[in-house]
């Protein structure tokens, strides 16, 4: 598959033309960002890392009944997507209070929340990606009426497909974002990725932090957290 | 009936105990204050209007079916007021765009809504009044789904009234925020007030501000405007 035109450079991702139209080409950059992008760095082999992560992720999701725009790893570093719109939300899941929700609401740290919180915030650096109601969503056109219960549904499913990968790996689910995409035919699909940058992970005996938070909050190995959830992932699971 | 305690001090007003426990004297005083705050001033006057502003307005909601905290004015600066819990929630209605909402999520102003948007904000200053979701406010018990959709409901249908008692005025009603309170039974009702302070009000013909925007905004005679939306009040319609 030729690696045509860039379309799109993300903060973690690059987004390629191919020969196909239906098709992209997702690269994984090795680049972190944090807060916003106010906080940079580079890892050597977090690209890599993500990409199969996520490229594995993806297929058991697809196997556990959610559409999703994956459709094959190429190489360490690049994976074929389905071509697809992104609609500019993150759909946030949380399963235990931790992070800017704390800080902006003022509740507890580690409150276990069942059902978990469904989240909708707009994509939009400059804003700061403001938390935004369904009612907003709506009104503003971000997305149909619609399209937020199927992102809903499909975010908690996710959810619940991803504890029963994790919970027998040693890992809790704390929370996780996602994004998805509109195909030409006006699907509404899962797209972006499912990695330890885009989900908190804790280790279910020590409390180890598995995850980006290694990078937010200076815990250092960043790359030895990534690794070990690819670890256990590959080892304990079904390999994409 | 006997002041008593002071039992709050807000911005705008203070309660005091009364003789009799199912009620409170609500003082309106002539502070004025705006951005949670950081803008202070003295305005003479000010709250002598808003006391007779929200006792007219509340009188309108209760014969329009809004059941609220309101019993009767008993001189220029007081009423009384039934004493309720207050909810932790500030409730916004929105028909046309304006305000924190444009610049918190990058909209147009002046977009009019329809239906209108509402919106709850977590009352703590510290926080700086966040918004959330009614999850958040379900998950977090601030208020029970029934109260949630009561507050909702209510907030449409005061919506409706003010906008029947402000348009023959000449007053495009914008937007504006309300407080609930819990009786000792738990039934909830409207509390705190309605005025130039938590309302947006809009001269029809010249666009004229004729709210706390004045004040925000610095666009000066800021009692005049709300002496005015008194005048046409207590002229256009039933005094209270």
């Amino acid at each position: 598959m030729k690696k045509g035109n860039l379309l799109y450079e993300g903060k973690a991702k690059r987004l390629y033309e191919t020969d196909d139209p239906s098709a992209l080409l997702l690269e994984y950059k090795d680049s972190l960002t944090a807060f916003n992008a106010l906080k940079k760095a580079e890892l050597a082999g977090k690209g890599e890392l993500n990409n199969s992560i996520s490229a594995h992720i993806f297929s058991l999701l697809a196997a556990g009944g959610v559409p999703n725009h994956f459709v094959k790893k190429v190489d360490s570093m690049h994976q074929v997507v389905r071509n697809v719109k992104i609609i500019p939300l993150e759909v946030v899941v949380r399963n235990i209070t931790t992070g800017s929700l704390c800080k902006r609401l003022g509740v507890d740290e580690g409150i276990r929340l069942s059902p978990p919180l469904v989240e909708f915030y707009l994509k939009d650096d400059d804003l700061g990606d403001p938390i935004v109601t369904e009612d907003h969503i709506n009104v503003f056109s971000w997305a149909g009426e619609n399209e937020i219960s199927l992102m809903k549904q499909t975010a908690l499913k996710t959810n619940n497909i991803l504890k029963d990968i994790f919970s027998p790996l040693g890992i809790v689910l704390v929370d996780f974002k996602l994004e998805f995409g509109r195909t030409d035919s006006g699907e509404v699909i899962l797209a972006d990725e499912v990695s330890p940058d885009t989900c908190r992970f804790w280790d279910s005996t020590s409390g180890e932090r598995l995850d980006k938070d290694r990078f937010r909050k200076d815990l250092g190995d960043v790359l030895g957290a990534y690794r070990e959830i690819w670890r256990r992932l590959s080892e304990g699971g079904k390999t994409a």
